[in-house]
């Protein structure tokens, strides 16, 4: 990334044709730039000089470069450190297409400022002290939400709920550290015995806090990420025909040919509010077809991953392809959190009853749309009969790498209570005690260094 | 669409993952809606009024619906009549998500706003007076444009010069007609001679300008729309692999397998600021495969469409295989403005000159990048050749709707000469002046009506 004393600038609009795009430039020079492109008039001479105009404000006229104009604009001027990255800043809305975008920036990084890299204008954010990581990392998750629930979590988290959360925690051991430390000076003193019951008891309550925030993770990740479910089955056996009716869309060439789905297909969709990530397989059998060998391998690398497995079993075989089906579905799959499904099946559900299987299967006919509501309904289950339910209100945790800070904490601070117990000296326990404040402020941002502050922005969009 | 009374939103940046997405309202309740949603803090009560503040302002808050805080967002005012529609607009700057940037339109359509068709901010724009309707058309082409000439020419339409000339030629018109008008009220005066050979020289006069502007309309499509170019050829004649060269990307899935491209795949690319929009086709052969064969469908029409088609013949096959590709080429394609290429070629250019065909032949080996620029350049000569030369600065006529206009016009102003020498009444020769003038209107849009005005704005996207 570029250092602070450059100027940056990236389209910050998604890209492809619209109405409106916006070239968002930042840094001590952005003014500057922008005033040697400018015009009010598309005949008049470039110069306006941007730090004159007031902040918050929008000037029409014409962005110009080599003599030519390359688009009527609005200039929106934010001074700092009223800006979105605390630097100054200036928004070009241009019309929206790809190439004029382009010309923009073009023109823009001619003048003298430098592409953004991924993330670089929210990193900047963070690194002036406009908003925390926690925020950061917020901003990101807000952009990518697919439920309410996620954008929900996000909006908290962008609010600052989790910050809040986490700097409570940090006083507290803070308090506690003091206490600690100025036993360190008065070692000798009688108070000891009661203030390391207390540290105990202190140590005991926050990690409770912290462990059920901690627990809070595998429905945040659900919330975040979304369940990843695979359709499998033999060749043939209505994969592509069962991703489509989940879709509602044709998004999948369906036809009778065995072998039709060469590459996978994802497709995102929600049920009662869960996000389904959807991955359609090729056919898992052998086949002398190089494509589909290179298919079928990537799709067991995919039920691999899966959180959840739908697997087809063609019921229009008869009972004998159905017991070899479920034999399959045992042997390799019955460990995994999977499903078995009978497809194309016509068949009443008195004689579905009488073939007996003891394994909970359900039975689906795309024409009945009954039966893949049945299927839907078992998904939804599956998730949540795997997922705790978090209360409203409650804050959720959604993010690995803060699930792994708080676990280090809460590492540091079960330290802290052996050395009491052992009896060990202040010094020890107060080591520890820096050291569970210092993986809290990996959550914030406090405590950091390079590697994770690129690793965190390096997974933003650029433009933002 | 909707009628001027009420008010319109749309998401007016391009879908998809972004830094920033715009959702822009336009009309009188723009800004009652905004402040019903809007706060200046995250626990503050909504309502600020926007009539109030100033002009071009931009106002950092919180947006909320049903006590939940949807984003923090800019609000850009715009009043009326400074505004792109030349109503009061609101420019809500959201976090560019596609979930929080549909919450946020909802939010308005909720509190009183209605989906803005496509085009129908640009078509306010227009009703309201503040572009005429070509400057309007110039707003799609500028975001449609792929090459540096489409972007000028444009920019130049929106700028007016378009405009210009039209009215231009509609005062002369104007003129003209004053005077034959005149003449009617004095018809017995013996002016009446030398006043209609100066009209008709005038008539030839403006004729010939027109003739020229329509003439520049075959360069200007290939400016707006650029080429459609088609790789056709037997099965494994390597069209993916050329298709992807000319790209150079894997956008088409290769293989040594027949029949890999079931579908067409396009793609565009500029080769000297031309830009080409290149189809893969299907391998033209007759199959069981259904798929395959729904593909060969597709192909032929392609072909059929194509402004030029590149006929690939594996060479690696022999000389007969070689005499029948041209064969099958001559009898089927030579009528189109087509290229005949032999790929796979290892042949060197000696052996190549002794097969001693009479047809001019491209010889392609991908492992030797100048036989590919020779394809290229054979590309661009046979635009060239087909396309007059237009002298930069002049006016080019980029849209068949103009070109359809003008020609009407000039055939008007012919009736007005063969009136003047079929010594017609003055009333005849004025009604054709005025259809002249009608059809000039049209183009610009002071004659205008809903169904040209829904055919234009149809073509927009959402949000502009």
């Amino acid at each position: 990334m570029g250092k602070l004393s450059e100027t940056i600038a990236a389209i910050s609009t998604p890209l492809g044709e619209g109405g409106i795009s916006v070239i968002r430039i930042s840094g001590k020079d952005a003014f500057r730039i922008t005033g040697k492109l400018f015009s009010k008039t598309k005949e008049g001479t470039t110069g306006l000089d941007f730090s004159e105009v007031q902040s918050h404000t929008i000037h029409f006229g014409y962005l110009i470069s080599d003599g030519l104009v390359i688009d009527e604009v609005l200039i929106s001027v934010f001074k700092n450190p009223n800006s979105y990255t605390g630097e100054d800043v200036i928004e070009i809305s241009s019309h929206g297409g790809v190439l004029v975008t382009q010309k923009v920036l073009s023109a823009v990084i001619r003048s003298g400022a430098i592409h953004a890299e991924p993330g670089e204008f929210t990193k900047r954010a963070f690194l002036n002290g406009r908003i925390d990581l926690s925020q950061a990392e917020a901003v990101a998750d807000l952009i990518k939400a697919k439920t309410d629930e996620a954008h929900n979590s996000s909006i908290k988290q962008l609010e600052g709920s989790l910050s809040g959360f986490i700097n409570g925690i940090r006083e507290e051991i803070i308090k506690v550290t003091a206490l600690v430390e100025l036993e360190l000076d008065f070692a000798e003193e009688d108070v000891e015995f009661t203030k390391k019951d207390e540290l105990r008891n202190k140590c005991r309550e926050i990690i409770h806090n912290l462990v059920e925030i901690i627990s809070s993770y595998i429905s945040g990740k659900v919330i975040r990420d979304g369940v990843n479910v695979v359709i499998a089955g033999k060749p043939n056996s209505g994969k592509s025909s069962l991703f489509n009716a989940l879709l509602k869309s044709d998004r999948a060439i369906v036809s009778d040919i065995s072998g039709t789905t060469r590459d996978y297909l994802e497709e995102s969709f929600i049920i009662d509010g869960i996000l389904f990530n959807l991955t359609d397989t090729a056919g898992l059998r052998l086949t002398e077809d190089i494509i589909e060998t290179e298919g079928i391998k990537r799709a067991n690398e995919k039920i691999r991953n899966a959180d959840l497995v739908i697997y087809l079993i063609d019921s229009s075989g008869g009972k004998n392809e159905l017991d070899s089906g479920l034999k399959y579905f045992n042997e390799n799959l019955n460990t995994k959190n999977s499903i078995p499904v009978f497809t194309k099946s016509d068949i009443s559900s008195a004689e579905f009853k009488k073939l007996n299987y003891k394994e909970k299967i359900l039975a689906i006919n795309l024409n009945d749309q009954k039966t893949l509501s049945f299927l839907k309904k078992g998904m939804v289950d599956r998730v949540s009969s795997s997922v705790p339910v978090v209360q409203s209100g409650k804050i959720i945790l959604t993010n690995l790498r803060h699930k792994i800070c708080l676990e280090e904490t809460v590492a540091s601070l079960k330290n802290v209570i052996i050395s009491i117990e052992k009896n060990m000296s202040g010094e020890f326990i107060s080591v520890d005690l820096r050291n569970a404040m210092k993986h809290l402020g990996e959550i914030t941002g406090e405590v950091t260094n390079d590697e994770i502050l690129n690793y965190i922005f390096s997974k933003f969009c650029i433009g933002k």
